[in-house]
């Protein structure tokens, strides 16, 4: 058996680029993505996934890459006639995208799985691999800020990150398990490589870590685990990493990433303009590879996934 | 004390049109309008109310005129999107319409009554004149057909009215209440009028008078029930009133909408079309003024609605 399938944990936007790129190279039948569900919310009767949306619109060619959210084309009337019925108005959604939450919202609550529902949609669109979420159960995360625990898009979206962050956790686990296809993922004996895209380590992949097992899962890995760095040129491309690195007290740099990730990671890229970090994260035993990793076409995220996956020997 | 208040029974486009002149000349505090909720139904977790809808878009001024129904200014990006998702795609929601739907359908699932729901969403659209659901429990029409019982809108949208029409039922009566808007208006000891508007008999006003204890209500009422006639030139302005009169062997006629309401109706208004009517009418001991029923612009609205309250000395 030659062992190729991959295994990607990607948040939204730069993970999903980069999950588009992995997409655009490998076959549907060898790759899964797992997508982080813990920016999901409920919002006006409607389930909201965030980061699930940012992968399906990408893999579907479907984002807005002028706005870096949401669905191109969009218009925006219902959101307006939702402010004029004095509904809330401070999370803004487009007309296209809210054809996504009202199809997703009666699904579940008719009974589907997150799972199932992706499933269905994402091929609807047109889309052949897996786009899968960590889990089938409800994970929340809240930011604690100095008005307490609060729901991560009141704080990322209401409050635009503005409020210092000390801590970050997520309600559902332990108790949330992974979703059938991430299970399945993680036990495949064709499994040969283990990629953490370009997302928030705290924000968008902590949660996937969280999920009852998947740490240890990946700890037992007999896999390459490979990371694609969110940090540029010494900042965090977009949101909000930067910042809470700096209220950490840690420096915006790839050393912090590799600390957060600790012995689950092997190999780690990272940007040309950042490669006065390699000497410090070999030092850690990394594998570390210099590369351009900003990806602003899709010949960029295409070339930066085949260098991921030559790392594994795929 | 003057008695000049107004309970006006409504359905949809027809009956929304002599509500918004209604409203354009009486006082808010001197005009409740009941409207027909047989027509709602459930759809994609949403659930939508067409009559409550064109009532309050016409008193709104945010009624298309041109189409006939839904709001001015429509864009169609949702629903072009559902179709893409793969989702029923035979019901048109429009993109500003959507936000009715999606605002009224939360505050439902959180215990807000539809009177709740209705007061809230009409006085934030500026709408001062109360528009009152016939009763907050759901009561849904039926039609038989060849292919037996069917929902409303799966036979009136769905099917475009193809299919005869042998008889028509309303799921959820007896046992469905009269709002506390429509049990107070009937209580009313200022009650002036009884207005029915020019809407399908069969269809639309026939739900509400099938609400619990209202058909005897109006039987015992001490005020004239006054009804414009749906009927135009002996035929239906709109929808299939013409159609199912045909199909249950009646004629087209001011003779068959005073055969229907019985001995509920005191004062019909029939259009100039149809004057031949007359004698028939005054025959079966009804008061009847023949004007013009067709109501283009804002100020036949208001000209026919005068004329209504004219006739109950308002």
């Amino acid at each position: 058996m030659t062992c190729k399938h991959v295994l990607a944990l990607s948040g939204g936007v730069g993970g999903a680029k980069l999950a588009a790129g992995l997409a655009a190279v490998v076959a549907p039948k060898d790759l899964t993505i797992i997508v982080n569900t813990g920016d999901d919310f409920e919002h006006l009767g409607l389930t909201i996934c965030p980061d699930m949306d940012s992968v399906t619109y990408a893999l579907a060619g479907l984002n807005d890459t002028q706005r870096g959210w949401g669905v191109k084309d969009e218009t925006w009337q219902t959101m307006a006639m939702l402010r004029a019925l004095g509904e809330e108005g401070w999370f803004n959604l487009g007309d296209r995208d809210m054809a996504m939450h009202i199809a997703r919202s009666w699904r579940l609550r008719a009974g589907e799985t997150l799972s199932e529902v992706t499933a269905q949609l994402t091929r609807e669109l047109g889309i052949a691999h897996a786009v899968v979420p960590m889990s089938d159960d409800p994970v929340r995360t809240q930011v604690l800020t100095e008005a307490g625990w609060t729901d991560f898009q009141r704080w990322f979206v209401g409050d635009q990150c503005v409020a210092a962050v000390s801590d970050v956790r997520f309600e559902g686990v332990p108790g949330a398990k992974p979703s059938p296809g991430f299970a399945d993922a993680l036990a495949r004996e064709d499994l040969a490589a283990i990629v953490v895209c370009p997302s928030n380590p705290f924000l968008s992949v902590d949660p996937i870590l969280a999920v009852d097992g998947v740490r240890a899962a990946l700890a037992a890995r007999r896999v390459p685990l490979i990371a694609v760095s969110p940090i540029v040129g010494g900042t965090s491309v977009k949101g909000p990493l930067a910042k809470m690195l700096a209220e950490r007290g840690q420096a915006v740099s790839n050393s912090a990433i590799a600390h957060h990730y600790s012995d689950l990671l092997d190999h780690l890229l990272i940007d040309h303009a950042d490669e006065a970090d390699v000497s410090g994260l070999q030092a850690r035993g990394l594998g570390v590879t210099v590369t351009m990793t900003m990806m602003r076409e899709a010949a960029d995220r295409a070339r930066l996934a085949k260098e991921v996956l030559a790392l594994a020997g795929i």
